[in-house]
């Protein structure tokens, strides 16, 4: 067999292909092949190849998963930040044009060249810290057009930033202006118009049922003409009020159930039951001051449970999705293996796609080389516990090593 | 005159020379001479120099200033960390040997040199933020030897990186295994020998009077003693219990007091009397899930604000300033005028040398110019509002340029 890249000499690999031990390897190499990976093993064994990359003092893991993000935006809300700490309130920051409508009117204002430019500069820092596969949403459009657009600008980003990128269709996450007073119309346009629109260019449905957004029953018909176009079902669950979408979105097949905030322990079953994966975001109950969701009654009921950045400009403007693992531990409650489990396996596994996320032979070609903080051992604690502590050495994507290696 | 660098084109200059606006200046530029800011003004009427910098598409702020931080120590906390967070208890940590007394054994088992390669590595990190001047404790020695040690360290780590290190002693940081039931020798020990030996090596003398460490009539006599022998006083405050110490340092002359989690609106006034910064440590809040401190008092009362990383191995991993800076706005309640200037002049003022963190004629020649996240525009609130969002273009310490430079 020929390699086209070996990296050897890697003192702890990761492979994330266990919880218990997260499939832990001293002294290890890995050899890709055809974008894959195409051998893992003990690094006096490693095959020769092309070319090689020497691991010595890092820890290699897969490419990370940010399972969770609404990376395609225009505009800014950092100003309503700073009025918001300057005592506005909410209310008074939706009259003078803030909140999410804010976006979504940047946004539409946008083309699709320039919002692909903006999610394309995001998902390069993003892939900087070592994350390679990014689930992104559309939802700042609100229209037939502007949801291809946010798509398609997805999907370009992508390309540009040499990132796997999951394009999540998401026409139902607010109410838009021209709609204000009349949701059910607007609800007809996202399944009958939005969705036929949208689903080609889209691996999944997504939903925003909550108070103040859509309710049960609007969120699982939308839910359900998703599924029907062939595209698998997520949503946003229990954030802000309780609503029921969780389980009743597990129900229908869902791959993850994200935010859960508000998650009743009696719910709990329906994702164990299902295999739906709880999706965490820790960096909005940071933002938000929220509470955290039930980690404890997910865990003692063998639910997988992932973790994302959430990224989007009001909520959650986080882009290290280390620095959010950090952040579940401390707010939620995560232990150092699922933390890490979070944001690679479980997050691969909240997208339906079990060999990302995941080292080994035949999963793609994406490893990343870290180094944790000074003077801290090669131990997966230490690269959790200091809040964007670590290194990014060397991020290998789809089996290339990055320029300059030998 | 004869200028060595000027920064021109900048287009928005934060010299934070004022509370309100910051002092801010469009399409600025500063110029430096013997290592010192030595003109500031618009961009057009910018002098020669014998190299030039563009700040184009950059914020320009003085470098930054973090006026409280252990960042000598050996050792990791790691383990304990993630003990902990699967369901270890703290006297299970100390039985096992966990706990700041393990942070001690490790670095008393360090020799100087490793010490300060260790701080090195650690302040290389927090330059590469635009950090410039950096507060750095003794306190994990708890020895006459070991103190002078850290404290040596402490200096020969900001030589190496060239960052500008005030030394802080700090001998009554905990009582060491060895003085375990006799606390008022280790106090004599403090203040008969180890200050006489650091006090030469130190800018300030501080302690942690607080439940469990060291009461209010033994912090007093340190630091008077301390004060006595020509250090800056400074104390860790009303962290864990309410003791008086903020305010019975402020009477003492202290720079700042740190911390205040516990303190009561009643004891704001002294510190507002004796002109004593009010240090807040976000990164501690974070990790020991604490309660915030009285800003609204603080603020009301005309009381300065520092905000520092409390960078140490145990209660507040946190290296990125910048983050810090988020968390003061997200977990305290600053403003974003406020996290600004507590990361740069209110710190510089904790500090006693209000020459640094202001970009003025006369002050220290240290400009980073950062750019915010894509698409945000060049605003104060895009530097705070995305958690560690910020990228760090250029660094200028002491009016030298970046090697590189044109």
């Amino acid at each position: 067999m020929s390699f086209e890249l070996v990296v050897t000499d890697i003192p702890l690999l990761l492979p994330m292909t266990r919880a218990d031990d997260l499939g832990a390897r001293t002294d290890a190499a890995v050899a890709f092949a055809d974008g894959r990976v195409a051998w893992v093993g003990p690094s006096a064994d490693a095959p020769d190849a092309d070319r090689r990359l020497d691991g010595a003092g890092c820890i290699g893991l897969p490419g990370l998963v940010d399972f969770h993000t609404h990376t395609v935006w225009a505009g800014s809300r950092a100003d309503e930040f700073q009025r918001r700490l300057a005592g506005a309130t909410y209310t008074e920051i939706l009259e003078a044009g803030g909140g999410i409508l804010s976006t979504v009117a940047a946004t539409r204002a946008t083309p699709v060249d320039g919002l692909a430019a903006l999610a394309a500069a995001r998902l390069r820092r993003m892939r900087a810290r070592g994350v390679t596969t990014v689930e992104i949403k559309g939802g700042y459009g609100l229209s037939v057009a502007a949801e291809v657009a946010l798509l398609t600008a997805a999907a370009r980003a992508g390309a540009t930033a040499d990132v796997h990128v999951l394009p999540t269709f998401l026409g139902a996450h607010a109410v838009p202006a021209e709609h204000r007073g009349d949701r059910s119309a607007y609800v007809r346009q996202v399944v009958d118009r939005q969705l036929p629109a949208c689903a080609p260019l889209a691996w999944a449905v997504d939903v925003y049922c909550d108070r103040g957004a859509f309710d049960l029953d609007e969120s699982l018909e939308i839910l359900t003409a998703g599924r029907d176009a062939g595209l698998r079902v997520r949503a946003h669950a229990e954030q802000v009020a309780y609503t029921g979408i969780a389980a009743a979105a597990a129900a229908l097949g869902a791959t993850c159930v994200d935010h859960l905030e508000r998650l009743p322990a009696s719910d709990v079953g329906a994702l164990a039951d299902h295999g739906t994966v709880a999706g965490l975001l820790p960096g909005a109950q940071l933002y938000l001051h929220d509470s955290a969701p039930p980690v404890a009654a997910l865990r003692e009921a063998g639910v997988r449970m992932a973790v994302g950045s959430d990224l989007n400009p009001g909520s959650s403007p986080v882009h290290d999705l280390w620095a959010c693992a950090t952040l579940a531990c401390l707010l939620q409650g995560l232990t150092v293996p699922e933390a890490l489990l979070g944001i690679t396996a479980h997050a691969a596994d909240a997208l339906g796609c079990p060999d990302r996320g995941r080292l080994q032979v035949g999963s793609p070609g994406d490893l990343v080389l870290v180094r944790p903080p000074p003077g801290e051992p090669l131990h997966p604690a230490a690269l959790v516990q200091q809040l964007g502590g670590i290194d990014v050495h060397t991020v290998v994507r789809s089996g290339r090593a990055p320029n300059g290696a030998q």
